[in-house]
């Protein structure tokens, strides 16, 4: 496939100055687009419809980035949670609807939210830290995820690894990944996006979406740094371990230890920083 | 001053693993903080207070940051839009309140948002790429950003001054800066953050507090990518061109060609691409 065709990048006529001299060239560049998720929900028994969250994203399994973020906001856990998720209008749209199964308290979830959500923050309408803590506190963490174990050996292996998958990241530098990475150290699973918050929401969501989810077995692994934002997905989404090749928050620290998250940093050139959990790593 | 003393890092006991080889270190991080920005305005003759948004932030410059969100949100325009800016509680608060002036309608802009922003994404509650845009139409270009001209040749100097200013940058790799850039090739003002629109906000809040706002002669630039919402904020600053160091998205080329912003990337090694505007560039 031409790589022009990858939803995941545009090509644009521009003009180059390298040591003063000019010269025009046409550069590839990582696609950015909005995409309205939107909920269908059950409110006593009448059918609602409203907008959730205006991601910007990077076109491209929006039904994973859309499922990814429902799991992320704790909307929904199960499977049978999410009914269906269509695509409005024609290919290309940039309009998804998730319709929650009947017992989703989506009203609920709102009102404890305060506000809606978008998909960018993933905190907006919290008033505090203590909230964001209590939401977090209230996912029950997966017996499996107390007992997974990984060699440290493997983490350094990951960035190669990565590398090879990430496709619009060679075309354009401006694109981040998160994949899922097993015990054994294999990537089962990547996804690419312009913001490192899509690129996880969209792995979760395909994890999600394939009955995978709580991933009590895996350790995620992004291009990016860590915020606090990408603990409390990876907390949602019951993984035990995110490592990432740029460094941590110091609230994506904190988070860490408190969740009981091993969180990793710092993954280039046979080094990486152990910043929480360290007694999953197999030495 | 000591480094642990700046508020934009704290340090950890981290485990390093180089080599395979373990050690304990003391890492410095990128610090990580919610602030609640708080509105305090008027509806009828009752003043009102409600919060606006929760920014993910370094602490440090949060009344900048308060103040740059108003602007970039298009809730203040003049000085005088912005009675007040109180920070609750004591030294190292993580609450803020923006007192607006009488004149100024934030039922009616909250109405027009349809529900409240935060400070991520910038577009939380828009329903499509035509509100945005029609946002962004509605900011008076101030006629001064159309005549402003810059020699190509001070784009490439722009990484070591920049990187000159990263005091935080320099402890930990995970701060962004955002700085003013005059015709001459100068660096006014430059600020730090983890997130890159913050960066901006602080930048563009400080010129507003100091009457220097619409940035109608100046250049931003940012250590980062550019994506739309640079863009957005940088157009509702009134400033007439942005270079970056990492890459644009294809949403931040086309927002920057809609709206006759100059848009530089890739700013490095002597090199850089123009991607809309260079008619602003004298080479």
């Amino acid at each position: 496939m031409p790589a022009a065709e990858s939803p995941l990048v545009r090509r644009f006529s521009v003009k180059r100055i390298a040591h003063a001299q000019p010269e025009r060239i046409v550069d590839t560049v990582a696609a950015e687009e909005p995409l309205e998720i939107r909920v269908s929900y059950w409110f006593k028994d009448v059918q609602m419809s409203d907008s959730l969250a205006l991601a910007m994203r990077t076109p491209g399994n929006d039904r994973e980035l859309a499922a990814g973020f429902l799991v992320s906001e704790g909307i929904v856990r199960e499977r049978h949670d999410l009914v269906d998720l269509r695509t409005l209008g024609s290919e290309g749209s940039n309009e998804i609807v998730a319709e929650l199964a009947k017992g989703i308290d989506f009203e609920g979830w709102r009102l404890a939210r305060n506000t809606v959500v978008n998909s960018s923050c993933g905190i907006c309408g919290k008033r505090s830290r203590e909230a964001i803590a209590r939401q977090l506190a209230a996912q029950t963490v997966h017996e499996d995820a107390g007992s997974f174990r990984f060699d440290a050996a493997l983490i350094e292996t990951l960035p190669a690894l990565l590398r090879a998958r990430q496709q619009g990241f060679s075309q354009t530098g401006g694109l981040h990944a998160a994949a899922l990475v097993n015990a054994a150290g294999e990537i089962e699973a990547a996804f690419e996006d312009i913001g490192r918050h899509n690129a996880l929401d969209k792995l979760i969501g395909w994890a999600f979406l394939n009955g995978r989810t709580p991933l009590s077995n895996h350790l995620l692994f992004l291009s990016s740094r860590s915020s606090f934002e990408l603990i409390q997905k990876t907390v949602m989404a019951g993984a035990p371990a995110i490592a990432t090749v740029g460094g941590p928050s110091s609230l994506a620290i904190e988070t860490a230890r408190e969740f009981g998250v091993t969180l990793i940093g710092f993954v280039r050139d046979q080094r990486f920083n152990v910043y929480s959990g360290e007694w999953r790593l197999n030495s």
